[in-house]
């Protein structure tokens, strides 16, 4: 692989290419936010209205004055700013200790169900039954036998009195600086959420609530200086986790070729001597050992973004996706395609070492030789993906057989039978990234190898059809973000442009290619669209317009029952939902109807 | 000026200097805020209702319907997103045609009263008087010669019914897509000029309204694709005034030692023959000529600043004054500092090129030797700023000796007396980037040659004497804008803090200082700094918070002062203000107290 002529037409198509992708790029970016737009709107415009609608998160309420408890404040404040739409405030509280309690008491009464009912069954079998025992250290494999169904109802009674006991400390005032504050009307609530309201920066930072279901209430009262340590502290584990995951991948995708791998456990040698074994585990078996070591990563980054103060489930899964992506592009992209150029190009590396000529343009044009291999890689991971990944996934097999072994081994009562055969909701913060690390190898190999286009198109069709089905028919989603996901897509969407891009620079300058001045261009216009979208549609998505917001209403929901759908899920009992403090919100409210409101009875069950 | 020894005391105490000046200049910007945001409130919580306070500027309507005028359509659409608070809009114009003619014919005014003013001194001189003659060619030096009273004369006769006609046209329905829009109430517009409007992003963008005075009528009407044409249109002038003013600049800096001036225009050898003069000349004469030269820039860079398409005259300022900080932070200090290094070592090079041993090492180990020299010309160009500049400032002189030439040779009117006299608003376009370039320069040079803190003190010690008597004493400002310029001065302000840490690591590098490393830590915070007050501090600057806005006002003004005060200048006529559109507007609204509204009238003067 010399240098190019300058004026060979394979080149100038390369050129042309590279700006065709990029002017298609934009187009479909474009096109996009109009029917984003349109789906939000929808959404949100609807008649029958819900509870975020009338409600924003107010943080960093600042110290209260002597003689004023925190309810009187917030009061004060917001029927000051304002006077017509406000209604009440729900002081946060630190529900650490109380959740704590409530999913230890729900753990226990599922114990508890569960071991009656295998009692049940083993009566029903024949004589007085067995009643089931279990140990009660680790893993129920040390500590003193118990027997189950006495210990269960034990604990259960031990719990409610203290959960009883924490309600009431949660209930009483609150000193915490978070707050959220209902209005009676959509449109006020819409406008709140969007105005600045302190006179002094820092201070009653205002933002739309989460629904309900996706509030995170251990996060919600967390005051700011918390978060902006917690924030910078979560980025750096990030960055080295993204950084250093790279030396376990490196290894592994130097050890799974088969060759490697029969080194190391000459015993699987009688497997790759049948011909066809061999020549599928040489195609499939590095992307196998990927795929598998990827799955391990996306717990930990929840976890991460859920300690960085986020208040609402959607927007710690997008902040997990986030975080996903950065880390598939830096390991899985740029540690394939060097790694790979690397390990591909070792023994041009030994003969510049012995001729005492390794240079950095000489380390370059090696490189730039071993890139087109990596490329199918690459096709072979989309084929890969969109065959064993997406077909799995339509033909739900692994979920069945799952369901199943449950079902003989596991599952005694009703809920325990729900639960297993329950299909969940999607799981962003994974298929995201996946798809996005997708576009980004399509969109940087597709100037040197233009059919991974055909395996990409092939990928997202299938895709598409795999997901719309899994929307219509499995998946039961647990929130609505209203396209809030969208805005981030797009960022990493014109990110993966850009270091296609970069790519396509780089490759041109490695083959001394005279006019790759021409790629510094679509570089700069790509910036220039991204700092475009990001003024004029990011902020958008951020909030609910006032068009949308004025939008007639069937029926105006009363504040108890927004208030009531916002209990967090640890203060209330199922039916006995008796809380003094929400007693009184509902005396001190005239009823209404509470049509649209999902009443947290119901999103209890 | 060899290598430094690792643990020499001088070494450990510029590390700490550095880190000492960072500190420093965080705690100083971060107090600052405070400051600012206490003088913004009080500006704008005060009890005396000003009309920015009920006004907003929606820009980017989208068509109207059909049959429906465009104030049909945004009543409708204020309508139903402010039900209560809306009272009115005023569609913009393209208030060019009008606007040149008013000048034309506000020019004309004043040359008839001065020609009117002549004649009557010859006339008072004894006799008929002698009527006065001009020109009408350019500059009154060429075309036939006529009879300035006549001329004049007849010139607002023939201008005054194209204006009126213009001013009907105007006046009609307009189709442009920006509008004033006023409310009843300035909690209301407060919280609606922060709010996102339109369903689909780029439409109705709503902004805070400009002062009436200060408002750019001819660039109010700027549909949305013009605004994003101009501005990078602009940008691009902009980058390529700063980059490519550096050559005369660099040719300036080089001329300028005497020696130089000497050899090229040898009469003036008699002078520098004088010790004394020859010493001075040798010391200011470089920093005077860059002074000279740096005053050409700025009306081009207001201009530019104009044709982006802003529509406050505030705005303008502060994106001009941006424009001429990049200016001389590239120009003077780097094209001081490089140009300084490369002439004052150009013996050193040639040593290098002789030897052939021309390396990139070799070149910056000269340059650091060089840099601490170029620190003494700021050093001097400091003093010279705050002896000269400010002397000349304070005690006025300047203008005194131009009023008295005025009065004695231009000046026959009362109003032309008043002008020459009138001290004008601050040039904060100039003074702004000019006091941020000491800052910069103090910054940086701090640590190689500390002894410029104590020129820089001087420099802002005197400075604020001065500015704070012109502010009290002396200058008229024609606009308010609330503070925003701060966000503005404490960006570059962070710039110029970055740059000094990189000159650090640069010169501590070049000087192989071994814990160089220790200074990427104060770079890393300082852009951490910048990225948590631009999210947390600069959006309170662009708006009105809902706790300012809801303090009480004294008394609320009619809806139709307001609209008096938002008329454009070229539609006003003195007290002649008789338009048919605001005496509809007049007529419409119940009248009420106005109070804290400077009438059109007033303003007009």
């Amino acid at each position: 692989m010399g240098n190019i002529r300058p004026n060979s037409p394979r080149i100038w198509a390369f050129l042309i290419a590279v700006y065709w992708v990029t002017i298609v790029t934009y187009y479909c970016l474009w096109k996009s936010y109009r029917k984003v737009f349109q789906l939000r709107n929808s959404l949100s415009a609807s008649a029958v209205a819900r509870p975020q609608q009338y409600t924003v998160l107010v943080r960093d309420i600042p110290a209260t004055e002597k003689h004023e408890s925190r309810t009187e404040q917030v009061d004060a404040f917001f029927r000051r700013t304002h006077p017509a739409a406000y209604e009440r405030c729900m002081i946060m509280h630190n529900f650490d200790k109380a959740e704590k309690l409530y999913t230890e008491r729900e753990t226990a009464t599922r114990k508890l169900e569960h071991a009656e009912a295998v009692f049940e069954l083993s009566r029903k079998a024949g004589g007085d039954g067995v009643r089931p025992m279990h140990k009660t250290g680790t893993l129920g494999l040390v500590g003193p036998k118990v027997d189950s169904i006495d210990f269960w109802t034990k604990k259960i009674q031990e719990l409610t009195p203290l959960l009883e006991e924490e309600r009431k400390v949660v209930a009483a005032e609150s000193k915490e600086d978070a707050a959220l504050v209902f209005f009676n009307d959509r449109l006020a609530a819409a406008e709140a959420a969007q105005s600045i309201h302190a006179a002094y920066a820092l201070q009653w930072q205002v933002e739309p609530a989460a629904e309900p279901r996706e509030c995170i209430w251990s996060n919600m009262h967390l005051p700011a200086w918390q978060r902006s340590i917690r924030q910078p502290v979560v980025y750096v584990i990030t960055f080295l986790t993204v950084v250093f995951y790279m030396i376990p991948i490196a290894a592994i995708s130097a050890l799974t070729t088969l060759e490697n791998l029969v080194k190391l456990v000459p015993f699987i040698k009688t497997i790759t001597d049948i011909k066809v074994l061999n020549a599928i585990l040489q195609a499939f078996l590095p992307q196998l050992a990927l795929l598998v070591f990827l799955a391990l990563l996306p717990k930990l980054l929840l976890a991460l973004s859920k300690a960085e103060g986020i208040p609402s489930q959607s927007h710690i899964v997008r902040a997990a996706a986030g975080k996903y992506f950065y880390f598939m592009v830096f390991n899985v992209f740029l540690g394939v395609t060097i790694f790979g150029a690397v390990f591909s190009s070792i023994q041009g590396f030994k003969v510049l070492i012995k001729q005492g000529n390794l240079s950095v343009s000489k380390v370059v044009e090696l490189f730039g030789a071993k890139l087109p291999p990596v490329a199918t890689f690459y096709i072979t991971y989309v084929a890969l993906k969109f065959f064993i990944g997406y077909g799995l996934q339509i033909s739900r097999i692994i979920p069945l057989i799952i369901y199943h072994i449950k079902r003989k081994f596991l599952c005694k009562t009703e809920r325990e039978h729900l639960d297993a055969w329950a299909p969940g909701p999607f799981s962003y913060h994974t298929s995201v990234p996946a798809d996005l690390l997708i576009m980004t190898v399509t969109l940087c190999y597709s100037v040197i190898a233009p059919i991974i286009f055909v395996f990409a198109f092939l990928y997202f069709f299938i895709g598409w059809l795999c997901n719309r089905n899994a929307a219509l028919n499995v998946n039961v989603p647990d929130w609505e973000s209203n396209g809030r996901m969208w805005p981030h897509i797009h960022n990493r969407f014109l990110a993966a442009l850009l270091v296609s891009q970069i790519t396509a620079l780089g490759y041109f300058a490695v083959k001394k290619f005279p006019y790759t001045v021409f790629l510094i261009f679509p570089i700069i216009a790509t910036y220039a669209f991204y700092l475009y979208c990001k003024r004029n549609f990011y902020p958008s998505f951020a909030v609910v317009s006032l068009e949308v917001a004025s939008q007639p209403v069937k029926e105006t929901p009363s504040t108890t029952t927004i208030v009531e759908a916002y209990t967090p899920t640890c203060l209330l009992d199922g039916d006995k939902f008796e809380d003094a403090e929400f007693q009184d919100a509902r005396s001190n409210m005239t009823s209404r109807s509470n049509s649209g409101i999902t009443s947290p009875a119901e999103r209890n069950v």
